[in-house]
C-alpha cells in the first residue's frame, strides 16, 4: 500500500436539504473547498459526518456522493461505525465495494465484555476486509479507551494502519507515540482534537481530523506544514486562532453534544455560503434565531465573511 | 388495541450453531418450552437477545422465525434498536411488516444531546410506526436515564404503550409505578431485573422481563401468579430460589458485560438440553471449560437436572 | 458483645440555628421522637447528619449531645467518615472517647488505589480501635463500590460487624445478603434504602437505616415490625406510604444532592414542629419559599399535621 | 500582594520513614533541591503532598517544615483539602497562622450540590482568610469539573488569585486562559499536566505544577524558560524527555492511582537518595522488588544516576 494517510484530513459534515435528504450540491462545494485548500485526505462518516444517523442507503449515498466528488484527489476514509463486529464489517465490505481507501471501526459499543473482545473485533474485521484499518478511539460515544500497548500490538501484526485519537486523553496519547516510535512507527497516529493540535504536534502526531476543518480548512493546512517545518510560532498563532474560531460551539444555549458541536459547524457553513442550510438529522432540531446569531458573531469576529444573514439561515430550515 | 403485555414476558435468548448461523430447532425448542410453562409474552431483540450483534438479515431471520414458532399464542414484542432515530424507524418498519405486535426502543445512543430530543426520538418512532412502542430503559448500555416525568407525558400522550425497565434504579421505578397511576395508569410498566423482581411486584410492577426466564421460567410464572393474588410470602420465596439460581452468571472468571451474562444463560440451556450449543455472537467466545463448569454447579445445586455433561458444551463449540 | 444492630437505625439530621450552630434543643426533641417511636438504634453524623460539613469540635459536639440524649435508650452509631485511613482512625478514637456503641466508617475518597487498599482500610481501623466496625457502603459519595467477597470475609474475620448500604444496587445486597448467610451470617446488614426497603426486607436485611425516618418514624417501625412477623402485606402498605412522603425531596426545584435531600428533610421537622429551623451548613442554603411550600404539600398529602407555616419556616433562616 | 506564582512550582511530595512519620530530613534534602534548580514556588499538602492522608497534626507539621525549609526563598502554596466549606476553612487558617504565602482549595466533595455551592464554598473561604487563594480543579478526586466562566467570574470579584488545573481537559484549559486574557488576565493559570506541559505553555498557562518536578526539576525549569523565551523547539525536546521519566508511573504492576503514581514518584526519590525510604501512607504499600527494579530501570534509560540499589530501597522499608 503506498497511499498515505499523513496530514490534514478533515472528518466531512454532512449537508442535508431542509427536508433531511443529502444536499449533493453543498457535498460537492464543501469538498472540493476543502481539497483546494490543501487537505491531505477526507474521512466520511465519522461521528461529525453523521454516521450514526444515517441509514444503510444514506451512508452508501454519502460514500458514492464523496467518492465522485473528490474523484481520487485525496485518499477517502470512511467510517464504519455499529455496534458490533458483524455489523460493522458489513459497512466495511460495502466502503471497499464503493471505493474507499481506508476505513475506520471504533470499539464496541452498548454491550461491553472487555479488552480481549475488543481487539478480537478489530482482528475479525481487518480479516474480513483487506482495507487499511484505523481503530478511532473515542471514548465519550463508545464508554471503552483503547489502550496504548494493545493499539501499538494491532499495528505491529498489520491490523491497524492507524489510531484517530478522540479520546481528549492527551497524556495517553504522547505515551501511544512514543511507544509506536519505538515499535518502528507502524501506526499513523491522527488528533482528533481541534483546540489542542499544537500540542499533539509537538508530541508527534502524524496529523489531525479535525471537525472544525470543514468550516476553516486553510489554518489547519498553514498549522501542518508549519509543524512539519519545525516552526512551532506559526503552529501556536495558527491554532490561537482556530481556537478562537471554535468558540462557536460553546456560545449558544440550549443545545447540547451534537446538537451543539455539528450544529454549529452546519451554521457556520451555512452562514458562510457552502451549505445551502443547517438542517440536522433526527431527532436533532437545528441552531436557530439567537443561536444562529451567536454563531455568526463568532465568525465575525474571527474575521470571516458572511455570505448570508443570520436570519436566513434561520429561515432556511421553517 | 387489546393486545395485552402484561405478566412474564422473557426477553429471548437467541441460540447459535457452531458456526454462528440462527438455531432455528434450539430456539422453537426454547420457545415452546417458555410458551408452555406459561409466559404471557416473549420479547425477541432485546439486549439478551443479542440485537446488537446481529446484523439486519440475521435481526429479520430471528423476528421471522420468533412469530412463526409463537404462532399467535402469546404476543410478540421486538427490539428495535439502533444508534438514532431514521435507523430505529428502518427496524420498527421491518418488525411492523413480520408482525410484530409491539416494538422496543431505547433512547438514542453513540451521539448524545438532552431530553428534548430523546423525547422527539419517540415521538418520531410512534408517527412512523403504529405499534404499541414501549420504551426501553438501559442506562448502562446507552447512557441515558429516562425521567419519569417524560415517559408518563409520552403515555398519556398516547407515544408509548409502556416501559421495559432496565435501569437498576428501583426507586425511580416506584415513583415512576407512582407517577402512572396517578395519572391513570396509561404505561405498562415491565421490570426488567432477575432477581429483585419481588421488590418491583411490591411497587406495582405490571409484568417482568427477566432474562433468566429463558433458564427457568416456571419459577417466574409462579411469582407472578402469587403476586397477582397477593401472596408475598410466595413471590418471597420464588425470588429466593430465582436468585440463587442467577449465580450462573457470577460464578465464572475472566468474562465480564455480555460475555458473562448472556454467555452464562447459553451455557445453561445447553446443559439442560434446551439449546444445543452455548456459541457466542463475535467478537464473543462462549464460557469454556471451568466456566461451563462452575455454571452446571449452580444448576445442580438449585435441582435442575442436566441432559448434557460440561465436557459436552465446551465440546461443542470446538 | 451483646449489644443489638438490627431493626430501624435512622441516620439522624442534624438541627443547626439560624447562624449554624448545633441546635441542641431540637436534636434532643427529635431523639426522643425517635425512641418513643420505638426505633432500634441511632446513627449519628452519617451523610444526612453533615458529617462532612462538619469540623472535628462540631462532630464532637454531635457526638456528646447525641449520647447524652439518648442515655442508654438504645445504641448509638456513629459516622466516622474521612478521606484516609489515619483520619478515620482518628475520628474512631474520638467516637469511643465519648461512648459510641459502634462506629460506621466508608470505602477511602478522594485518592483512590483498588480493593487491597481498601480492605487494608478496614483492618487498621478494627485494629487501631475495638468498637463494633461497619462498612458504610455508599458509591455515590466515594466512588468505590464494597465487593460482597470482601465484606463477608471481613465478617468472617471479626474486622466487621455488619454493613451499612446505600449502594443503591439491590442486586449486590441479595446476593450479599445470600453469601453472608451461607457464611453464618457474621455480618448485620442494613440497608439504607427509603423507598424499596420493602424488597430489601424480603431479601434478608436485618434493617433499615431511613432518612426518611427523621420525619416519619412510626411508619419504618411497623414496617419492620410486619417483615419480622411475615405480614407482607403490612410491609407493603406501610412502605407505599412511607415512597409518598418520600416525594418531598422531588417536589423542589433548582437544588440538587444533599440540598435537595437533607434539605427537605430538615424543612419537613420544622414545618412539623421538630426543628426549629430549616438552616443547612455552608455552603448549602436552606430551602426558601416556593420550595417549602412544596414540602409542606407534600406532607398535608400524606396526613401529617403542620405546627408551622411554610412562611414561618422561611423566615427563620433570613 | 506583589507575591508572585508563576513559574513552576513543583507540589511538594511527602518523604515517610519506614515507620511512617515525616523524613524531615529528606523533606528538606528534597526542598533543597529543588530550590537550587530553580523553581519558583513550591506547594506542599497537594494530592501528591499526601494531604488527604495526613491528620491535621500531620498536616501543620508538613506546613511547619517546609516553610522553616524555605525559609523565603520562594513563594509556599498550602493545600487546604478537605470535603466542606467549614473544614477548608479551618485548615486555611492553620495555613495562615504558620506563614503560607497562598492556600489552594478544591470543590466540595464526597457531598456535591451543583455549581451554586460549589462558587459560594470559594467565596467563603476567601472571606474568612484573606491569603491568595488558587482553585484546584481536580474532577478525578472530586468529581466536579469548575467551569472557566466561574472562575473567572470569581477571579474579577478578587476572590481567585489563580487556578491549579488537573482537569486533564486541555481544551477547557485553553479556553478559559482565553477567556482569562479577554478579562484583563485577573487569574493565575498553573497547569498541572506532567506530560503536555509544552501544549500548555503554547496555550499561555502561566506555569506549571508537575509532580514529576520532585524527581526531576531541572528539565521543568529549563522548559519554562524556554516557553517564556517562545523557544518552542527546546521547550518540545525537554517535554520528550520528562515524559520518558513520566514513564516510572505506567511501568509497575498491580498498583494503582496515588499508590502507583506518588509511588513510583518515591520510589525515584528513595532511588536518587533524596529520600531516605520510599514509604507510603495507610492504607497504601510502599513499591516493593520487581516495581522498584522497573522504576530504576527507566531512570537509568532516562541517564539518571541511582545513588540506591533497587533492593535497598526495598528493604528500606521491611
Amino acid at each position: 500500500m503506498t497511499k498515505q494517510f499523513r496530514g490534514v484530513i478533515p472528518p466531512v459534515v454532512t449537508p442535508l436539504t431542509a427536508d433531511r435528504q443529502l444536499d449533493r450540491d453543498s457535498f460537492v462545494r464543501s469538498i472540493d473547498r476543502m481539497i483546494d485548500a490543501g487537505v491531505d485526505g477526507l474521512f466520511v462518516l465519522g461521528s461529525s459526518g453523521e454516521v450514526v444517523f444515517s441509514t444503510d442507503e444514506r451512508r452508501r449515498e454519502i460514500i458514492e456522493a464523496a467518492i465522485e466528488a473528490v474523484d481520487g484527489r485525496v485518499p477517502v476514509l470512511v467510517g464504519c461505525i455499529d455496534t458490533e463486529t458483524r455489523r460493522v464489517i458489513e459497512h466495511a465490505k460495502v466502503a471497499q465495494e464503493l471505493g474507499a481507501d481506508a476505513i475506520v471501526a471504533t470499539a464496541p459499543f452498548y454491550a461491553l465484555g472487555g479488552m480481549a473482545e475488543v481487539e478480537r473485533h478489530f482482528r475479525l474485521i481487518h480479516e474480513a476486509v483487506g482495507l487499511p484499518l484505523f481503530a478511532y478511539d473515542i471514548p465519550v460515544c463508545v464508554h471503552t479507551k483503547l489502550p496504548g500497548d494493545m493499539l501499538v500490538r494491532l499495528g505491529l501484526d498489520g491490523v491497524l494502519a492507524g489510531v484517530k485519537d478522540s479520546s481528549g486523553d492527551d497524556v495517553a496519547f504522547r505515551f501511544l507515540v512514543d511507544d509506536n516510535n519505538k515499535a518502528g512507527h507502524p501506526l499513523t497516529l491522527l488528533t482528533g482534537q481541534e483546540v489542542v493540535v499544537d500540542g499533539a504536534y509537538m508530541a508527534g502526531a502524524d496529523g489531525s481530523v479535525p471537525g472544525l476543518g470543514n468550516v476553516e480548512c486553510t489554518g489547519y493546512v498553514r498549522m501542518w506544514k508549519a509543524a512539519e517545518a519545525g516552526d512551532w510560532e506559526t503552529v501556536r498563532k495558527e491554532q490561537d486562532k482556530l481556537s478562537a474560531l471554535m468558540r462557536i460551539v460553546t456560545v449558544t444555549s440550549g443545545v447540547a453534544g451534537f446538537g451543539a458541536g455539528v450544529g454549529a459547524f452546519k451554521t457556520a457553513l451555512a452562514l458562510l455560503g457552502v451549505f445551502d442550510t443547517n438542517q440536522m438529522p433526527d431527532p436533532v432540531l437545528p441552531l436557530q434565531g439567537a443561536n444562529v446569531e451567536a454563531v455568526a458573531e463568532v465568525l465575525r469576529a474571527c474575521g470571516l465573511e458572511l455570505a448570508r444573514t443570520p436570519e436566513e439561515v434561520t429561515l432556511a430550515t421553517q
